[in-house]
């Protein structure tokens, strides 16, 4: 505790814009399903899909500090993940953080714990997943670190990572493997548009993946 | 498990549309107050009333193989019903599957687990209640059933049952009490228009319902 | 069990107006951290921001007759609170209970339980911050109070207190602190907004705040 | 709501008590995995297996009056299964119950909700599973029903139907299946006999079951 | 915050120690259903009755300091009584804090929170009450008070009230109405054992407590 | 997914079985308050301390199947670990798999799903921490991987880290770090005991930490 660590590396931003295209359920599946923090973690908006590259923040319950301490570190298209390390629904982060994080480029916030001034946020397009909305103020006297290693929501993220978000849910995509999983993305949206384009026209799932042979075999009756 | 009953029988389809029209805190009450989903089953979109004949599935814990069976089993105006067999939160449905759905006529999905591309199931109007929305991917490696009676969200559920959902929640009607139920939910709305102009000019329920009494008599002290 | 306290006093409606402009967190800072009820309430409607005087209401589970009771005792600008005396997600107020409250002066329920006709209550523009939405209808039988100290969500409300509500939760100030809570809560205001600005124009937390001196002396290292 | 079935057919009594000595887990497995209820019912006591007949019993959220009308119901070696019809922790059932239920010859208890005096429960050498454990006391006010279909903690309960609980949960074996279920069971047990000992000789499932060729064809890869 | 109220009054020790032989669910009865706290409270040892003062304690989460300036006020008797300022399952006490709080004559904790050293505690028969058990230490950042009023976990309780609690959960008397409740409780007891000497012979609570005219009139059927 | 880590590194012997005397709770101060899980683990016994190595298991929801690979891979005094990829509670292990893994020096199991056979893991000394108890068996259908690094109960695991588990909970601590983690478990071991012996002899936490001074600054109010 009580470390923070100035120089990351960050992917290469054209590959995070185009993550954001691809939206969370696609990447999921691209890396093998893996990176995928927990169902709890829900947006405050509706309909907004983003990527971008993580500063971490490891934050006692009820203790926002550390994220004015992270805040001086980011850079443009930054997206700040926070984990508390314990459970904690509280308030950490509103419209006066927001105003100071997106002054220095970053425009959302990902957090296993709450948010308040969600109106503003919303307003201001500053997008939020957190696991719960609450105007529980937190105070500032204990120390955390940022840009190490955290696990958030389940999910283990570094600090450089590639976070994508939409209104699915919020997946890790480690740096190292950020074109590669790209790639296989796009391979998986570009297979799905043809599949998508059969199934709207009536053929079966059954037909078009051959299930009917695998069926029959694992003994399924139709009665 | 592995069954998949192919004829079921289906209500008359003028009946089901009239209890899209009814609501489920209606047609919930014409009932006796039975058949009620549980409040963990919310919709990914507001505003939207919805009733049809369900096409149910038991489906085991993160496979979602039996979708692609049942799709091949429905009729227009259906619905589907998935029920794991045992508690999950993964993501079984997304839009290929919806659109493949819809292609059959089926514009609707009831399931006590996880739904993903909720922003694209939104934008073509396929409505889903669900108990969780999650990117997490399925497997396609165990059977399960379809059109079998199934328990969701503490409900039972046979195929052929109506299923009514609006922004209140989820609720089941026994195939063969349609009618009845349908008659007693339109006497309902009825008296219930009469009591909201009586209401909204000012009048109290204590009195228009004869209240005071009934009230004294339990020993209610006014102070 | 079984009272109704008639005549309650009620803060100044200036007041009370202007608590609605501060909002849930201001006034929760500006009291000190003190009143907010559990992150568990959820507005069912967005972008709403209200305040009012409370009529309380200790209800039974599953029992929904006191509001009928509650509502004679309403004066314009009150609003609903009810705390059921065990945990119940029931679906307590509808369509018909809003008509009857509304014709009254009253525009907005507090519940730590279920309401239902969730539709049907936005259009109304009745807003509501409740513990679940769920069709179950309730029964009349058994008697509860009405304007006697209650704990809802874990808050402690005494009849008259003032209620501000909005997307962020719900908080309760003591009746007889009202004026000296908005003199603060003001002056955060106020103090905010200049905040505000310094922020935006991309100066730090850390220095704004003083925090570097603060943050050196308890081990913080940068790396 | 409001009817009590007085003769229900109930299982041999010798089938029973076998089920008692086979357990959940191997009942659950032998019946096709089916007819679980939640985790979410744990028992109040330590090392207890049971077996009996269903009376059901559905009663309204913190209504206990229904219990009383099932006492009468019992017959020797049954076992009450309650289910409230909306979600309920409010203690149902205490040592007064017991002791009524006990002089009819039932010394269990399944109940989706609330029990309380679990101490003298205990002594009594009452059983019982549960969903919570609260003090919390229930009204006499709104009827229910004595043995019709119920869903308790998410599985079908028909009266009559054999409900086996031990540490693990509860499960229930439909009447009428009840000998099918219990040689499949007899028969696992047995083989279970033979693996546990050729494991407890250092054997590995990997041989006992011939995994090897079927994971490696699936591609897992040891490194 | 930041009160430490040093002259509480306290109930009569000898009524005190009645009211842990009564037990929590007779007290909550004759107090009128009311002083529960929720069912999420759960004793960590079994089989222990106890009853004493409240000193309250209202913490910041994750910090136990105030825990220490309680400690201080405790008389012969005492209870701690915790209530987080937001909700948190950290472990505000262990085996030291617990070897303090004995020396000076409290042998229980009830917490809205967490504990540690559970098996220490056991052993040294202090007993607790919480809503987890945690290994998660706290820190000494932030003051609270002492002997103000709290809710916890949904009780409210005042310094001096007397605590309740045994294997059912806790219970909380208003110190002015100890005498009363205690009467009450006594004359409950009293009849219960009448009661139960009947069931135990076999009549049935429907004869007892006159119930089947009721029941008929409400519209109960056999069949 | 798919790859199983068969050499891994594992702490020294007599070091490992140090930390199970120091428990949980002193570990985990030990190390800066890092690497517990979370509260949601639960003991299935109580009163047994112990530690051993992480062989990790990374397994699909409702599927055992890498349980048997794993076992294979254990080494005397080794610990299973396992976390599903998805929230599961199903019962993935009873005792035929104990049996196996006892036979091959491993005597617990830390997983963040459920367990069955739970008395008669009890009766085998095979200690169990889980989030769930659950008769649902599981299938063995899809790959997953052992020993590779996972996030179990929100605590990061890497293959060969010690494990330390008692009432309290679970907490893991990295293999490399095992000898320091130690040395400072054992000197906050020793200072408890001095801190014990004068806290037990009724001197105060208040004067023994020197806290009056610091707590008057922060503007504690003695009234």
């Amino acid at each position: 505790m009580g470390v923070v660590v100035q120089d990351i590396e960050r992917a290469d931003r054209e590959i995070i814009r185009r993550f954001a295209d691809a939206g969370v359920a696609t990447v999921h599946e691209a890396q093998g399903r893996t990176g995928l923090m927990s169902s709890s973690m829900r947006p405050i908006q509706q309909d907004c899909a983003i990527a971008g590259s993580a500063v971490t923040i490891s934050a006692p319950p009820g203790d926002n500090w550390m994220i004015h301490v992270a805040i001086e570190q980011i850079r443009p298209g930054d997206i700040l993940v926070l984990a508390p390390t314990a459970p904690c629904d509280m308030g950490y982060f509103g419209d006066l953080l927001a105003t100071s994080a997106q002054a220095r480029g970053c425009n959302a916030l990902i957090i296993d714990a709450g948010v308040r001034d969600t109106r503003d946020l919303r307003q201001m397009k500053f997008a939020v997943w957190s696991s719960a909305v609450s105007a529980q103020g937190t105070v500032k006297e204990t120390l955390g670190s940022v840009n190490i290693p955290i696990v958030c929501a389940g999910a283990a993220v570094n600090p450089g990572d590639i976070i994508v978000a939409d209104d699915d849910g919020v997946c890790v995509v480690p740096r190292q493997n950020a074109a590669d999983v790209l790639a296989k993305a796009d391979a998986r949206l570009e297979a799905e548009e043809a599949k998508r384009k059969r199934l709207a026209a009536g053929e079966l799932g059954l037909d078009i993946y051959n299930m009917r042979d695998r069926l029959k075999e694992k003994g399924l009756k139709y009665v």
